[in-house]
């Protein structure tokens, strides 16, 4: 089953990451693993600027270690 | 055929964006066209900061607005 936190991601990247409802959103399907670590950890510190940061800084700022990990574990599984 | 400018992404990205060199580098092979024409530009302009950003603003710096039509559409296209 999908990592707790999940169905926040889902309401705007898609189930599985897979289905942005925009086509400026990024999919997450398969994506690397350490670099969706990288980047939600660069969201949450505030240092990832650009695109749509705004939204994904609020969003990554109620992220743990934890769920990081686990969302970038299931989303990189994703096909 | 690949675009012209292929070449230097794919140094990083690996063939087709698929297979990026590092595990921090993102996959582009089937990404989203308009989230890639969105990121090329934000890290054209140095709005973009945080994860790799200081490499991809030099890179993306010598891409016209066709260059980045062209990868988008061909990454985007990429299985």
């Amino acid at each position: 089953a999908p990592p707790a936190k999940e169905a926040v991601c889902r309401a705007c990247h898609g189930d599985g990451g897979a289905k942005p409802i925009m086509d400026v959103y990024p999919k997450l399907n398969g994506q690397n693993k350490g670099y969706l670590v990288a980047i939600l950890k660069s969201y949450r510190s505030g240092e990832r600027k650009g695109g749509q940061s705004a939204v994904m800084n609020a969003q990554a700022k109620m992220l743990s270690d934890d769920d990081i990990e686990a969302l970038a574990t299931y989303y990189s599984s994703q096909k």
